[in-house]
């Protein structure tokens, strides 16, 4: 099978990340198509130069599979102290460098792995580099318990919110048994305001605005050219 | 069995609360000891001028039981629209009606229905209303996946947290397959700043301070006084 431009380019950019991992660190690893080419960028590496990587912690079983594939162990957030680097994508990233993620369902996870990371580094494609945060819902993970009154709140709020649905049209449910209400509002004016007013919603578990998160965003562009930007 | 001078106070103090339920209202009814007390004043109430309530919203499983062995029926919070009055207990309750809950673990359910109600009404004993929030550890219902970290950080910030054990000695576990890590800061000198910082930690689900959600108190005193205090 042949790979197609696209796919050289994500592994491009994939392979400037994997060549940041410092040797006997603690790896934080994302999900998506970008981080599974970091995946095998960073087994290569692994077999010209022993990383002797501490543990590597990842935020879905798609990256553990393949991670244990290439012979890596992985292990649990609770069991290491700090992540000294998490390489991830995200669903869009803004000129400061903050973003939306949650798209695949996995916020509360990814949030969690970021926030206790010293550094994050996203991979993502031209589409998802944007000058502010737009073209894509604002995933909020609630409690079924009360999720009526936070859709009603939203709503009225004027945050266009929709239920997540499954494949079989039923409200999508995360890895903890709760429910996903995208956020509608686009662009998102005033992501910080945003972000504190969701943080003190009693029944929001977890939002996906990631701000002042990433500290190096690794974009792969159409041309062909890798663009990096610092925080 | 006799009833016990404290038994009587709780009733009394039942009773007052009872008379508060408007009639076709949506109610909500916490737990513990002077709540069982109430649903039984609510039930006597309810026989002699039916108060035809809409719904009831219950935060356990024990007043659910109780309220079901009396005839009412039982709603989940998302049937009902909003509460019209909750009726509760709480651990600690301060001067500005600020409170701790919590201490039977289900501090989430229960701030879910308190801020979904338009009117709270507590009862507690004199040994639970305090001039400032103390004299009991504050919960905090974190997710285990970095409540290592959670734990790590409160250690650095002062706020002495200790992982709540079950009768087993193992980590409690809530409803929600969470742990509560209550935090001996005792007094709490900023309950809003706490509150506020506690709102924004990753990994935190809820907190047990309640605070600007107490309209009302109810306080059976030892001397058999009632008294009542409101915002």
């Amino acid at each position: 099978m042949q790979k197609t431009k696209q796919d050289e380019l994500k592994q491009e950019a994939a392979k400037k990340a994997a060549l940041m991992v410092e040797p006997n660190s603690v790896l934080g690893v994302g999900t998506g198509s970008t981080v599974a080419f970091f995946i095998d960028e960073l087994a290569k590496i692994n077999r010209e130069k022993a990383l002797n990587l501490k543990a590597i912690v990842t935020t879905s079983n798609r990256s553990r599979a393949q991670l244990e594939k290439q012979g890596f162990k992985v292990n649990e957030l609770s069991e290491v102290d700090q992540i000294d680097l998490t390489v991830d994508g995200a669903d869009r990233v803004d000129l400061n460098l903050n973003g939306i993620k949650g798209g695949g369902g996995a916020l509360t996870l990814e949030k969690n792995v970021a926030v206790n990371s010293k550094k994050n580094i996203w991979i993502v494609d031209e589409t998802k580099f944007v000058d502010r945060l737009k073209g894509f819902a604002l995933p909020v993970e609630v409690l079924p318990i009360s999720c009526e009154q936070n859709f009603r709140t939203f709503s009225q709020e004027g945050l266009l919110p929709k239920y997540r649905l499954d494949d079989n049209g039923k409200r999508y449910i995360t890895h903890y048994g709760n429910f996903i209400i995208d956020l509608h509002v686009d662009p998102i004016p005033f992501p910080n305001v945003l972000a504190h007013y969701l943080d003190s919603v009693v029944g929001v578990v977890e939002h996906g605005l990631f701000l002042n998160i990433c500290n190096e965003v690794i974009i792969a562009h159409s041309d062909g050219k890798i663009e990096i930007r610092k925080r």
